[in-house]
């Protein structure tokens, strides 16, 4: 059951450079001052990730006839921006305490605690500096969209619940709630501004609600399968912490095979939701094949 | 040379108020889940503080002939959420490390180190979630106006230059663009977010920015006089923390008479500033009065 069309690995090549390039544009200077923070900021934002949240944005873009370029990157700057701001706050020592990320020494490691404590409250801010390049239309939804997905209902308050469970026995309703939150929100707002971005924020139908909603759950459980089987290496992060650390998992919760189970069904999901759009969703298509199909 | 008009006290009284209610609902409630980083943000939010960015924000919407409420108090609530999160974030370990704010346990003595870096995060989002509820024209501006004060090349850019100035001597002039950057940026976005919400998004005349930055700058001036000259109870915040730290201040670089005497000019300059506007200025005159006279 591949969904991928020839030439997807391409766009995905082509859409994430793009994304790199566009971070590179929109995040100050480092020589700019406080250069130290800048260099910082740049060195959390660019150069690793597979960029899977500013594909969203660009995929859910192409759902609308006409679509200017500029403004899709400022979404997925955007999108990416909080992304790298929650790893950095997310390594540091009161938290996961982790060392390494994308294969490279995190934040704190590389500069020290206070300066990544700074670099994520920038780069959250600059999220919404970025926001702030779109026509007044589309940037009202745009910020509503994004502060929510990002806050103490959203992406904020599934770490705090992650804090919470570790070393508790979750259901998997539960699981599924922390994960919709911690993921799923951030995910879900990249392909919904998108289309924001494509429509002039008209709010997006319910099918695609349902595609993003699919695609941001079945990311979590195939992080939690490749948090199991893959190695540090090929993750580029630290393998089995979750487990280590005690954190419920869909695997510990679900068990390994009903976790792989899970991805699938949740992968077909999107798949469905997506029919009404026809062609124009077959890079969507794509890339909940590449989320549910990801080795690392 | 008393600019204060009579009822202005119970004005800033009434104003605070104002304030602290509609945080009070623009924060989740501490019964919802996530509970715990929903009461800490609540505890870091609410119950104290002088207000001073909300009574500029509607101090400034007073210039316009009429305005929404609630659309002040939105502003109101997202300058408060930063400033907040900012106090939050300061206080921790790996930055001022302080245990006491506002005559309480600082969030992280109160919960924990990790909640407090939450809360921080939580509150910033939560700012632009709260300006979410304008309308759109105002909206576009106001998310402009904010995210600009709050990034590297705003507060937390002068949080970073702060960092590095620990056990340097500075400038006279590399100190102002610290303080402006650290604090002055926030007051002024306060002060033009009060004009966005009353004149529908349309952007302030120079001679407010000039206010704006008068009291930006006179605000952070008399916080080191403040530092040096008052007890750690009038204050509700450790005092003389920053000469301890080896930080440099005005009082340091200036001297104590000279810094007094800029904070009066600067009160002087924005009281000039604010002549065009006639008898409508009659609050913004009051607060700069105040920041210039406050002794905590």
């Amino acid at each position: 059951m591949t969904r991928t069309e020839p030439g997807f690995e391409a766009w995905c090549t082509g859409q994430a450079a793009r994304a790199e390039a566009a971070l590179a544009a929109c995040l100050p200077d480092e020589r700019q001052e406080p250069a130290r923070l800048h260099e910082a900021m740049r060195y959390a934002a660019l150069g690793g990730g597979k960029r899977v949240r500013p594909l969203l944005v660009y995929a859910a873009g192409e759902l609308a006839e006409d679509v200017a370029p500029a403004a899709l990157d400022a979404a997925a700057c955007a999108v990416e921006c909080i992304h790298a701001y929650s790893l950095v706050h997310d390594d540091l020592p009161c938290m996961d305490d982790d060392a390494l990320r994308r294969g490279r020494p995190t934040v704190h490691v590389q500069y020290d605690e206070a300066t990544a404590m700074l670099v994520g409250d920038g780069l959250q801010a600059q999220a919404f500096i970025s926001l702030g390049a779109l026509d007044a239309d589309c940037l009202a939804p745009a910020v509503r969209v994004l502060a929510a997905a990002s806050g103490s209902l959203g992406m904020v308050g599934g770490q705090a619940i992650d804090l919470s469970a570790v070393g508790r026995r979750l259901q998997a309703d539960e699981l599924e709630r922390m994960h919709r939150m911690k993921t799923g929100a951030l995910l879900e707002a990249s392909v919904t501004l998108g289309w924001l971005v494509g429509h002039r924020g008209e709010p997006p139908p319910a099918a695609l609600s349902d595609y993003a909603r699919a695609v941001g759950l079945a990311f979590q459980v195939v992080d939690d399968i490749l948090d199991v089987e893959a190695d540090t290496a090929t993750l580029g992060k630290t393998a089995g912490k979750d487990a280590d650390n005690g954190k419920p998992t869909y695997v510990s919760v679900l068990g390994l095979e009903p976790a792989r189970a899970l991805a699938s069904e949740l992968g077909r999901r999107a798949d469905a939701a997506l029919e009404v759009f026809g062609a124009r969703a077959a890079r969507l298509r794509g890339l909940a094949d590449l989320i549910v199909r990801r080795t690392s």
